[in-house]
């Protein structure tokens, strides 16, 4: 309950113009932490620089206020654009998408925008050996995002697309089960909307009960899991379970968000397990900043220190 | 001629066991400066080093003394582990093979064995959006290299497969223009083998002119080009090419030797050009040492300045 009146305060804080624009004037280098940079090169240079500890990159450009059809348009084509260059650095691309910035829910001419758009990003991202997740968003995309998963994993195969399920939602585990026949690549995360209780778990140890059923039985299924969680509890549990299950290392992976918790990063990389960097970019960086202030106190306090310094 | 003397003295020293020996044992802190390391991870950590400076690899696993078919299908099976690392770590795999090495000329039930082996290595390099570069030896191999080089591109396009010509050899302008139906990449090469007098060029300054053609020829056809060379006239020389005819920065790389000219590399890696830089790794590296220092007096002044201090 603390948690979520602090959330909320931070947001309704950040949302305000002026805190907006003291932040946008002061906080770009503590943004940094958090924030691969504004642009493409920033990106890729940050993918460089994890590589040196074995840390891989899951490169996410951010976007708000993408509203129009053309808007959803151009938006798949700067992702396009950062799969070309990653391609050109020799950087294998791997992308996460949200399949509302490219259009789901619109209509063209008679198919699903989010779609056409998302074939685009993935013929190219496979076309490079890359790999493109679609990140889950608030409820109400839940249904159509998982159709759209099916119908992208149909034409793509299995090893260039997946999704994401939250441990937070009642649904979750009939949905992975429901999924289990694709083989799917799923990242399982707890989940940071503001969902109703008629469909979320509230409390943190239902959600994290939850999070380990979902992580347990999809390595068991034989899937390909994204563990992505920086619970240091949970990953020691998921250390644990795959010992004693005999849980290849190839089939799983920790993924962790972009300067959060860095030490534990590179202790698992150096442990040999594989580990990714959600690493977010782009000019729209404001938003995605003040929702990592929003999650813990630790960030804020982190950030607060770095503005007294500065 | 002073060079041709230099290179055979060398060579006839190097092949001397007790040589072979000493530099095996003392040498190789210096001969990391032209090898990558003895494994898959040393080769890919030389690949992220260079990253950094925004230069690309190309892979290469030594090998010498594959006789058998075993041998040649064990070595293909070595540069599909490679592939399959260089993916894992986020890395678009970039190698180049001698169809010596995977059974060029040897039959298996029918069919080439170097073309089924190079079959499954460039199988693999497509999945990972990755590119295999066909190496030339010497003369009498040529015909069936070009010949197998045009059966893989006609299965797998031409942005994964590429091949080698060598501006020594009379035949070089020719076999270009034969290719021309392929939009081929090719690298251009002065070429390295010692060839008799009734194939090749002996005059470097007729080695160097064929070289520019076969350059400018390949751009101006539309082909992708790969000028690999150290030589600073011949690097200025198609700086200027390029611009006076319009030819696109992604439509050609710079390629040289891992550890020379590093200054050089970054120079161009600076000013935009794509670079990339052959990487040689395995335990097979004496050979690849010897025929380094053999090239050129300086890089044995280089080695000998090491050795005494070391």
């Amino acid at each position: 309950m603390i948690d979520q009146l602090y959330r909320k305060a931070i947001l309704t804080v950040a949302e305000r113009k002026p805190v907006e624009n003291l932040v946008r004037a002061r906080g770009w280098g503590l943004a940094q932490r958090f924030v691969a940079g504004e642009d493409i090169p920033s990106a890729l240079s940050a993918v460089q620089e994890l590589a040196k500890d074995g840390i891989q990159g899951n490169l996410d450009l951010l976007g708000e206020f993408i509203e129009s059809p053309a808007d959803c348009t151009r938006f798949a084509d700067n992702v396009i654009r950062l799969l070309d260059a990653a391609h050109e650095a020799g950087i294998t691309p791997y992308v996460s998408i949200k399949l509302s910035s490219v259009g789901q829910g619109k209509d063209d001419a008679g198919t699903d925008l989010g779609l056409k758009n998302a074939r685009r990003i993935i013929t190219k991202a496979k076309e490079y050996g890359g790999f493109v997740c679609l990140d889950m968003e608030d409820h109400p995309r839940t249904d159509i995002t998982l159709e759209q998963f099916r119908v992208l994993v149909g034409e793509f195969g299995n090893k260039h697309v997946g999704t994401v399920l939250q441990s937070y939602l009642f649904r979750s585990l009939k949905d992975r089960e429901s999924l289990d026949d694709l083989k799917p690549n799923l990242r399982i995360v707890k989940g940071a909307y503001l969902e109703p209780e008629t469909v979320a778990f509230k409390d943190k140890s239902d959600v994290d009960a939850n999070y380990r059923r979902l992580v347990y039985q999809n390595m068991q299924a034989g899937n390909y899991t994204n563990v992505a969680t920086h619970d240091e509890t949970i990953i020691d549990d998921v250390k644990r379970f795959v010992l004693a299950h005999g849980i290849e290392r190839d089939s799983f992976e920790f993924q962790m968000l972009y300067g959060i918790r860095r030490d534990l990063q590179k202790e698992l990389a150096q442990e040999g397990y594989r580990v990714r960097a959600y690493i977010p970019y782009g000019r729209d960086w404001y938003a995605y900043f003040s929702r990592r202030i929003a999650e813990t106190p630790r960030n804020a306090v982190f950030v607060a220190r770095g503005m007294l310094k500065g």
